[in-house]
């Protein structure tokens, strides 16, 4: 079979699974996750085995050491997956949720039901504990999935893939909701993003290069997640000492995440008090600055920045810094530059505070609280399936709800329209 | 200047603009509309005169008289136009509603807010109504919007878009906010969908054709409107005075429109004594039937129905009709063969109208009510830019709601992530 039958075949699966899972029981749903949970621990040799394989073949093929690092799993993030799964499994199921039913004057009553996407295509670099996970949160949000994994973690996922499966066999419900890509034929996801019959959406989870080539071929919408140039703007009111704690955290708790600040705004009044321990700090924790001729006079460490620093996620010890005149410079200079994922303003200010909320157009916009709270985790989703920077559908931390749509639904009592 | 350049000036304007749209007060909003509407009555000669003489060079080109019709505006549909903006400045004003906040375990408060979506491309047919329509449920969303009319209707199109600049300039909000594109170029399609940067989401108003050709080419999502091929379910236990006023409104209300019932489904038990009175009030109201088998059987004026049948939305005096086992057959059925518009089940049976609610995977699904129903008036939604026939984003009827999303917000008192 070529590889464009083949993924047919899986679509037509998955899209007949996907009736099923729509209306599978809350009991049942969790039941397979728990069983899987089961049977992932209870394969870990298995599991561990096949990993090994993959990793020596992905080591002599010269993988490099950071992907080699995330390829590796061991006891205890096998036990992290069978965890993560009884995470999914504890949280409350969407689907069903009946919302806003209102009497009109005919007579019917309207409202929403939410209702699963239908069909997920997951697009992944060679992270195999992706697989359970995005697995997991598929499943209870009601859609059925299919997997496409780096080709290094081929063996691993398979096994993964049949602790699914038997989690589902378990619990009456169709072993093909779940779905692992067996090819490593790259054509694979070509034809996966292009078939708007079989599946409803992909969410990319990887470097920028894979989601903007999936984002150009794909015939169905994406949940994409690109950069996160995220900007910390301190204002003329700012507390001095929060000032420093946030820019501390947002900058250097984590260096490579996406919700790391990556540039620094300053409110010109305040520059000459505050710019020099804020950079202080920074320098002493190892952080380089980029700055503009401003920043440059103030902080004598700081290295000019061009207009491509502004633009810029480093996912390193570097931060791009600007002196800007007020509020207004501070939201024009981040609606031009950011990515759009995460913003926060340090102000006792109302007023400013308010407009910095409204006027921000990023998935996540803060007052007085660290870039690195944007998570599905610490925003309460109990899980994520990734970050969107897209404005349409879902936008910032995605869990379970962004899998799930909203149908209108009306309850009649033989009314007609007049 | 060529049309791909002419198009980057609008998109680049639109984007500006949007930003000043977004933080545009309630206030000024509306009085951009009323301004619209009274500024619209004061030139209503003007228009008269512009749409004689779009609708006079169109009848020289042999336009059809279906779209001369809709291309054709009177003084009674100009006040219309003015009391479409009137009703939509009397909306309340999605925008910058805060909801969800809650306290999480570090002491930041999250929730969300809702926001515009940016820049709407609106790409319609020879129908001037859309523009002021259209051009309204954009402003007051927040959005900037950039409208492609036919171009058959371009000289009333740009007195509309004359009438909108003037009440945007009134209101003391950007004239760019509402941009029509003014070049009859077909090429200015291609480029209006593919410039991400600009433009946020395309709205298509017309045909199949062109909305097939616009999901084809676009780079943006779009909120679409493909077909209606609604189905009546008559139940087992359906009351048959409901069953028969039901679908008399769903089928023969109106034969035009996307929500008209095109297929009718009984249940085996009742179709001997069911079919025959349904197929009576149908053949007596002109509507032609096309059956299975069993209906022909039971209705002896009933041609034979195709496969191809059971796929199509008539939009004319035609059903498709067909008997079916139980519940479950009439689901499998809908979701092989509907375009997933609207379905209604009519029964007194509380598990099946839970059943069918919840499995039947359309826009809109109703229990004992006509199809008909599913419009954004109806709803409650107050005005309508479409009914989408996708799961993401916006389902079925899409008023001002649809065309925002949600931001996350976070208010925080010196937070920082442990």
């Amino acid at each position: 079979m070529d590889v464009k039958h083949y993924m047919e075949k899986l679509g037509a699966a998955a899209r007949a699974a996907s009736r099923q899972m729509a209306k599978a029981s809350t009991a049942a749903k969790n039941a397979a996750l728990l069983a899987m949970a089961a049977d992932i621990r209870a394969r870990q040799d298995e599991l561990l085995a096949a990993n090994a394989a993959d990793v020596a073949e992905a080591r002599a093929a010269g993988l490099e050491p950071a992907m080699l690092d995330r390829l590796t799993i061991s006891a205890k993030s096998i036990e992290a997956m069978a965890q993560g799964l009884e995470q999914v499994a504890a949280l409350p199921d969407p689907i069903g949720e009946i919302s806003d039913m209102k009497y009109r004057p005919t007579g019917i009553q309207v409202g929403k039901m939410r209702v699963p996407l239908g069909v997920v295509g997951i697009i992944y670099e060679a992270r195999p504990n992706v697989t359970a996970d995005a697995a997991a949160l598929c499943l209870k949000s009601g859609n059925a999935a299919i997997l496409r994994g780096g080709k290094e973690a081929l063996r691993c996922n398979q096994a993964i893939a049949a602790s699914v499966r038997a989690g589902l066999k378990a619990a009456g419900l169709p072993e093909t909701a779940v779905q692992v890509v067996e090819t490593t034929d790259r054509a694979a996801v070509g034809h996966l993003v292009a078939m708007p019959e079989y599946v409803d959406v992909i969410v990319p989870r990887g470097g920028k290069g894979l989601i903007e080539r999936i984002s150009k071929e794909a015939r169905v919408p994406v949940i994409k997640h690109l950069d996160g140039n995220c900007h910390v703007y301190i204002d003329v009111s700012a507390d001095p000492a929060k000032a420093l704690k946030i820019l501390e955290n947002a900058k250097t708790q984590r260096l490579g995440t996406c919700n790391t600040a990556e540039s620094l705004l300053v409110a010109r009044p305040v520059a000459e008090s505050l710019l020099p321990i804020l950079a202080q700090m920074l320098t002493a924790r190892g952080v380089e600055i980029r700055g503009c001729a401003e920043t440059q006079k103030l902080v004598p460490q700081a290295k000019a920045a061009t207009e491509e620093d502004y633009h810029t996620e480093y996912l390193a010890a570097i931060i791009s810094c600007k002196v800007v005149a007020d509020v207004d410079e501070a939201i024009a200079h981040i609606n031009k530059y950011s990515s759009a994922h995460t913003e926060s303003i340090v102000t006792e200010d109302y007023t400013r505070a308010m407009r910095f909320l409204r006027e921000v157009d990023s998935s996540s916009v803060m007052v007085n609280a660290s870039t690195r709270f944007a998570d599905g985790f610490e925003y309460g989703l109990g899980a994520e399936i990734g970050i969107s920077t897209d404005k349409f559908h879902a936008r910032g931390p995605v869990g379970l709800e962004g899998l799930t749509s909203q149908k209108w639904i009306v309850f009649g009592n033989g009314e007609v329209r007049g």
